[in-house]
């Protein structure tokens, strides 16, 4: 009998996903950041949802319940920006062993709320069980001016690649206490035209992937271009590590230029081009190294059941 | 140390729901089977989670994959019946053993999305990770017309209560392939001026007392009149009971004799009357017995941490 562990994570979620019957109110269904929903009112409805699974997403030992809730629910806060849109509404499923101590479980719930607070959002319900391994699962309805949303699949050969901020700093406990770049993704969707955008939650190399794929496009990476936290050890580990939360987005040369000339100095974390949209390979990932060889790469990054 | 299977699961959900801030656009929020929110275009928007555990609230042994996927999914449709409206969105996260077999796997989805197609709901969205247990989030979406809305809160003293179906079978496998009453209450809330409703997840007692304290009213059910699944062991067990999913709801005195007269007949399943709404303590629950003697109850039924 096969098991779950053996066939990897994207294949499985592709294996379970085939058959879905989705309404013609929706715009666009599984695969992205969040879905978008056509409703009444001229905003799109954007939404979405993340598991935390303790020992899995995160360790008791060397996290804060504050940070376990904050994190839980601004991973979501982190995929309803990255679809250009704003966070409105959450919900919170939580699953906690009896013998969690209770402040450990005000905690857990003061930094769910902090993050709410903090990005606008509203928990309007949830859900509490029991379970051996604390886990919680957030679920958030967002809107998005039909404008304003960006999807994955828009990248254009000729494109210019940005990212936000730096990358390969999840390894030091920043990936829980981290800040959606909501603010800046409004910025962006609001001033230029945005041709894809993705937020980095599985490092950097398999979220460029992602959008190459479902772009049909391939890209190049420029590795002296990229901003590689201090922290981090390599180039290689940082584009491999998993939990930045900064925003990868592409825009065409023109509007690239837009950007560059007035946009990045007003942008609250500032961008850096790093590379190019291609008519390679869709999906390819080419790494141009800093002697000037081109390298093809294999978007390795975080996944389950590896 | 204070655990949090020492304070119970009400009190816990009191603690960890204090101070939320809610938009002023949320009419209900956490507290009701789902929370309400206000949008453009006149129907509200109905949204809510349930989570399900592996050995909390259902064994391997004992279901089948698909059972699991078609309850997971099924509760909340139950759910946003029970607030009258009609189910739209879900998302999915699923936490699952690496051991777990594909087919298994597979079977769970089937059943997730056998009852989305069944009740007219779009998966739009999911989360998959590890864990030792499989544990399956659902949160969804749905909308009521105003006009059609019913909350907990709405009972008054002179009301009668109705429940439909049959109460008391869930021990026996039947919570895993249940029908949730969704034709039922959009059947009554299009017809009739229903006070208040709810859907029977953790016992008749348990959520009538949830339909009296937030209505600040007392009952009073007359036990010969309650239907008792024939598979149930006795009355007083069939009412703390936990799944039966069935919709517990209250009219006034005039539409209830509408109801009873042209109504009952038109429903799928058919609704009885079992009590009355009266004026004493809020919250309170009296059975009058077979004999015409009247007790006060305590409400128990299923809760988690107990």
């Amino acid at each position: 009998m096969k098991h779950i562990r053996d066939i990897g994570e994207l294949k499985l979620i592709e294996r379970l996903t085939k058959g879905l019957r989705l309404d013609k109110s929706v715009v666009v269904g599984p695969g992205d950041d969040a879905a978008v929903i056509r409703r009444p009112g001229g905003k799109y409805l954007l939404y979405t949802c993340d598991m935390a699974v303790e020992d899995v997403h995160f360790k008791r030992a060397g996290a804060t319940p504050f940070g376990i809730g904050w994190k839980a629910l601004a991973r979501n806060v982190s995929d309803i920006a990255a679809m250009g849109g704003v966070p409105r509404y959450a919900t919170v499923s939580a699953a906690l062993p009896g013998s969690l101590g209770v402040r450990y479980a005000d905690g857990i719930y003061k930094g769910l709320k902090g993050a709410a607070d903090r990005f606008g959002v509203s928990i309007v319900g949830g859900d509490l069980s029991r379970s051996a391994k604390i886990t919680i699962d957030v679920s958030m309805v967002g809107e998005v001016e039909r404008s304003c949303l960006v999807t994955r699949s828009g990248a254009r050969p000729g494109d210019l690649i940005f990212v936000t901020g730096t990358i390969g700093a999840s390894g030091l406990g920043r990936h829980l206490k981290f800040m959606p770049r909501l603010e800046e993704a409004r910025h962006l969707v609001s001033r230029y035209r945005v041709s894809s955008m993705i937020d980095v939650s599985d490092g950097l190399l398999l979220d460029l992937w992602r959008v190459a794929e479902a772009s049909r496009v391939g890209s190049r990476l420029y590795q002296n271009a990229v901003p590689v936290s201090a922290r981090a050890s390599s180039f290689d580990e940082a584009v491999r590590e998993g939990e930045d939360f900064e925003l990868l987005f592409t825009m065409s040369t023109a509007q690239a230029v837009r950007f560059m000339k007035r946009g990045i100095a007003g942008m609250k974390t500032p961008a850096t081009l790093i590379g190019e949209v291609t008519a390679g390979r869709p999906g390819g990932i080419e790494i141009v190294r800093p002697d000037g060889r081109a390298e093809r790469v294999r978007a390795g990054g975080y996944t389950h059941f590896l």
